[in-house]
């Protein structure tokens, strides 16, 4: 796959990575509300995020979502809305990343996969603000505004 | 710059290209609504389009955003909030681009500069749909659906 387009006029394209995460809410079978999903990440930067990963070429943005929600969490995910695109330089400190973050919702019993090297539901007053890396501070306190939970 | 990363556990990363677009409101000293802009594109695919371009690695969407729009419309715009992000795997004949797409409103003369050979302010029942390049038509029409214009 070549990355990089002579295109008349523009020149070289280079841009940012791009990522998504998930701000999952887990729901009981009785669409009770159990609490948001973090991982605890196994490669760097460690800390506490929320799910995501890279959008591959050739997949949307809302593929990748749901792919990446499986492959850490095993949940399958409903996408609700769009919150925002988070693009800040220097928001990830290996290199330049723009992810597009989504509400969504799941049932079911996550698991640790892939990425992840473990998982928690946190309720809304339980979240970790000091652990979480990236931005997902702000991610989350953006959802917080925005939340009718 | 390097482009492709090799990191523990993730292997290379390639992603879509990040572009963002502009649906501008244009209005005139009086606050009476004039139309929305649209470009010519100088370039391939010829045809009508939202003004727009590539985000630069080390810029926010955002900036790039207000940066693509001075640099070919020469409007000075402010963001009022992000439509959606379009990322179809199919929707730019030239490779895969994701476009976070943005509502903006400006004030000004507006004049085709840089990718733009002609520029155009539509009415909305102006609008020809018809020219519309890439997936402009499917955006304009989402925008349609939410503005209270």
């Amino acid at each position: 796959m070549i990355y990089f387009y002579k295109l008349k006029g523009i020149g070289m394209i280079q841009t940012p990575h791009l990522s998504t995460d998930g701000i999952i809410k887990l729901y009981d079978e009785n669409d009770s509300f159990l609490g948001i999903i973090f991982i605890e990440r196994l490669n760097k930067p460690f800390g506490i995020a929320l799910p995501g990963g890279f959008v591959d070429i050739g997949e949307s943005v809302e593929s990748a979502l749901i792919r990446e929600m499986k492959e850490e969490t095993n949940l399958d995910v409903e996408i609700e809305e769009l919150l925002n695109i988070y693009s800040d330089p220097k928001r990830d400190p290996r290199f330049h990343t723009a992810s597009a973050v989504y509400i969504c919702k799941a049932k079911g019993k996550p698991k640790a996969l892939d990425d992840a090297k473990d998982i928690f539901i946190y309720k809304l007053e339980e979240i970790p603000f000091e652990k979480l890396v990236f931005d997902h501070c702000k991610i989350v306190n953006d959802f917080l505004e925005v939340t009718k939970l």
